[in-house]
């Protein structure tokens, strides 16, 4: 038997058949045009699984379930999405709708969520019982896998790990509330930080990378800068691998998992993050002395949102 | 068969015998005195979970398994404790030894999550299949249950919600961090914020309660004078909530638990704390118009440690 995953995202829908251990067989997508609405969409998401299933040269009888990831707000257990501001949904009755156009179990969690039980069959975190996934894109996304499970809470609002707290009367966040970790550790963030350190330093290398146009300022400037040296940028670095540290450290005070995998833009910058984050968390750990969670590059990238998606009902 | 349960304090041993379903038939203490040194302690405790059983009118074959709660790190997998301040212990092989006096399954866990499962067997939160419980006193404890079991994460080093960071460079912990989030929300916290404000007002009525003898003011003097509608007291009051219900909302946001219970001395202060923590939490919930924990008092009050601790072995 083998799975259907579907990425479901604002610009693409991507559909994968996958096996038992996570492996994709074959994959397909197209662009989403989520304004034409969520019917046209979730009939496309349909027509999308129908094609992997054949190009993969198998029929529906070999498939045991469907699973969407989907980029917001929704309750895994109804399978109902509330809302979700990229699609510009409202109370779509995904699963139901999706099983009025295939007629196999659907499962449906949110992306990071999904992201993170991919990292934790086949990538990363393969082979822990506990794992906590942080995509550091636009915001901070998570995802948290307790005894090989996704794990969403009581009422499906859990491991919304960017929405923590981690500074009182903070930066204002786009959910409406202050000091969300995400203003501090997303990808944005560190743009905003490298805007302003440029702003104050025109000497500085990140300021002369983009000739003066500090809105061409992207993570990898930053990070390239500081890897070069230059020391306005290094500084900029080294606060935002205590910005994220400081969330990392609240993770494993509190949910203390085999391992954190780190994903999304940021993470590109691969050892040079690693080790900086590593040493921040490594200062402020509470149990000094004690083993605690490893703190590890995500692996499977663009693909983690089909097999993650997939292996929801396995 | 009934549990044994031994609720072990830096000043007293208390011990009792509990039924399936988390009542006390009967209980017994005894000094702790820990400057004899862990094996004369771990004796007295064998020793008094004999006295349980006799008062009871029970023999050792009625006993399913010993459970305690300890005030320090422990590893419940080793039952090893690497150290305990409130002991002066380390390295102690508590399983081992206490089972050297009486040859049953030992457990051992934080006292803060043995409350915790207390209060989600017979308190509060019965009935619930995931809960957190705080105790709000001379710091934050956490304790833990999903899937209505204990869950002191991969490496037993979880659920210490007090050392989550919610505020950057914040003030400094007795763990050595900066910004854990029990500096903010604990009654130490409480009380610290009140001498400040009574400092700088010496008109108001915290100042005039103790007669200007700053040590005297506790917890209860600051959440009596707010209750009394004093404006500097009610200041103090409104931010201790904020500081409470920032933690809250992370919790929610990466756990979302079923129930929250808030236990320890600031707890006394009852609906007022309630009223005050859930405007706050209310307010900053990122998943509006969702479900999500109810905030509530814990009830189990001084027994929660002897019947948390019976049930670690339920």
């Amino acid at each position: 038997m083998v799975y259907i995953g579907i990425d479901l995202g604002g610009t693409n829908i991507k559909a994968g058949i996958v096996d038992e251990q996570g492996k994709i067989l074959c994959k397909v997508d197209c662009p989403s045009k989520v304004e034409r609405g969520h019917e046209a969409v979730i009939a496309d998401m349909a027509a999308l699984a129908r094609k992997a299933v054949e190009k993969a040269g198998l029929t529906m009888d070999d498939v045991k379930c469907i699973g969407i990831g989907v980029p917001g707000i929704l309750d895994p257990k109804t399978g109902v999405v509330p809302f979700c501001v990229n699609l510009g949904w409202h109370n779509v009755p995904l699963r139901e709708l999706m099983r009025s156009h295939i007629d196999k179990p659907v499962f449906i969690d949110n992306d990071a969520t999904v992201a993170g039980l991919a990292e934790s069959v086949a990538g990363i975190s393969k082979g822990s019982q506990s794992s906590v996934f942080l995509t550091l894109g636009t915001g901070v996304g998570g995802g948290i896998v307790i005894n090989g499970k996704v794990y969403s809470g009581a009422h499906g609002v859990g491991s919304e790990l960017g929405h923590t707290i981690v500074e009182f009367d903070g930066e204002l966040c786009n959910c409406g509330n202050h000091g969300c970790w995400e203003r501090y550790a997303s990808a944005t963030a560190l743009i905003r930080m490298g805007k302003e350190a440029a702003e104050s330093h025109p000497e500085c290398m990140i300021y002369r990378h983009v000739n003066g146009n500090l809105d061409r300022i992207s993570a990898k400037t930053v990070i390239d800068c500081a890897k070069a040296g230059d020391p306005v940028a290094s500084t900029v670095f080294k606060r935002y691998a205590y910005y994220l540290a400081v969330g990392i450290v609240s993770i494993i005070n509190s949910l203390d998992p085999e391992i954190i995998a780190l994903g999304g833009g940021v993470s590109a910058a691969g050892d040079f993050l690693l080790n900086a984050v590593r040493n921040e968390v490594n200062e402020m750990i509470f149990y000094k002395g004690m083993p605690y969670a490893r703190i590890e590059l995500a692996t499977m990238g663009n693909d983690a949102g089909i097999v993650g998606a997939a292996m929801l009902g396995r």
